[in-house]
């Protein structure tokens, strides 16, 4: 069994970052710049949005947080967001969720220029990427892909079975590794709520990407000997030997799981890391379009 | 075995059609109004826009047909679909494919505005379709749903297996059998030329459908029992006992296959009766819409 190191592979790809950030930079090239938006106070949500401002401080991205009340009205937030898709120095930018219940989240979504939608959920973004066109790819998906890419495994034809349908990962990544691209090309199987025969199906799988938030759902009995398994779960539960209080659980039973496999991904540092390298590549993707112009 | 008569199921939603816009004229709202833009002589695809534009007339519908000379250059196509994009009376619009070769045909197909792109081809329509938001479909993929949809056929946790992963087949039904709705909530796999082990993923199949283009590929060795079959192929092959010298043959050998199936259709009257029948829904939903706002 080998660990795809996610916070390794991460590092690695934030080093990569860097150095083309200074390379735009050294040709005079405008800097890569993130806003992002945030309404209310929810701790959670101020600590991940922080963290996301911090890393693109860090390898020399621009980036700017707004933070509204969580009172604000559905016409001064679409206000903002107008003004967003405005402002010609931000490239790209991303909406917090959840928005507060009075906020037709939809309504805010979709009044997002495709154009600066980094976290890729625009329904124009999920088009182009089901039909293979260039575009923003939604960021763990993304991240996934590219892990897949580091660590050289092979998809081609290979039987892969997505379980849960959710449109920022299941639905996404089921299209990405059926498509002709490289990863990709795989014979891809997707498992939901409403399914039948999951274990078996599971356990004819060559790879298995686990995004249906139950900690600990796959067993070593569902996986073949030598499968790829990613575990997208990231679900907090009670943990009276940490110091929080909680421990980050994965949808995989990884004590039982990971001596079957050829590669797996931990919980935490595998797929976790990596959805903000999507956004931070997506977001220099965005600058670059610029360039191209 | 049972037959899924297309041609008698189009009829049927013709008369529901002809009653619907007949209705709308009674309370003085307005006609549904479907253009058709086809650039060039080619023969078939004028015999095909001409029986769309007859058949929209048949129903009451009001229809369009412009017909643009093969030497119209891509800028002068652009203004064209700008036009139609502001003409107030136009609900729906669709460009006959192939277009010429100087033509950019993904620049064209992205100039549609998404609000009267009743093919459902454009990228946000694909995209709304794949998060289960309110979309024009696309119209061979949505034929099929109604079939399913007219004869009451199971698709809830079956096993769907999908041959083809087209933009315009294979990958959008994909996405609408898996997705939370009736029907849909299937299980779906979707094979594509890159599949290892077709044959066996097809024989465990409850649904199959098959859209790759190879007449006569499904044979009874990779159909289950009581399976239902879905044939999307329309190959024309030559036949010396024909009038026009070739027959249209299907991606399913019919004779050796259909003893087998629970539900079966035929080619020519299976899936193909349905395509133009999407159209006509997309239509008059584009003109329905409009009386919303």
């Amino acid at each position: 069994m080998q660990l795809i190191d996610g916070n390794a592979i991460s590092a690695e790809i934030k080093e990569e970052l860097k150095v083309k950030v200074q390379e735009r930079k050294k040709h005079g090239l405008k800097i890569p710049h993130l806003a992002a938006v945030i309404v209310g106070n929810d701790g959670a949500s101020l600590t991940y949005v922080n963290s996301k401002v911090k890393t693109c401080r860090e390898l020399g991205f621009d980036s700017t947080l707004i933070q509204l009340p969580d009172s604000i009205t559905q016409e001064e937030l679409l206000r903002q967001i107008e003004n967003l898709n405005h402002n010609q120095d931000v490239d790209g930018y991303i909406i917090q969720l959840p928005l507060p219940h009075h906020i037709d989240e939809k309504e805010v979504l979709l009044k997002v220029d495709p154009a600066k939608d980094v976290d890729g959920f625009h329904p124009e973004s999920i088009g182009k990427m089901a039909l293979g066109m260039d575009t923003f790819l939604s960021a763990t998906p993304a991240g996934i892909m590219e892990l897949l890419k580091r660590k050289n495994i092979d998809t081609v034809g290979k039987k892969c079975v997505v379980l849960g349908r959710s449109h920022i990962v299941g639905m996404p990544i089921s299209l990405l590794m059926q498509r002709n691209s490289q990863p990709g090309n795989a014979t891809v199987t997707t498992l939901h709520s409403r399914s039948e025969d999951v274990e078996k199906i599971c356990a004819e799988a060559d790879i298995l990407i686990v995004a249906i938030g139950k900690p600990g759902f796959l067993k070593s009995h569902m996986v073949k000997e030598g499968a790829v398994v990613i575990d997208v779960g990231i679900t907090r539960v009670m943990d009276d030997t940490k110091k929080s209080g909680f421990s980050i659980k994965g949808d995989v039973d990884f004590d039982d799981v990971s001596p079957k496999c050829s590669w797996i991904t931990p919980v935490p540092g595998g797929v976790g890391p990596m959805t903000i390298i999507s956004l931070l590549i997506n977001t220099l993707k965005a600058a670059t379009n610029k360039d191209e112009k």
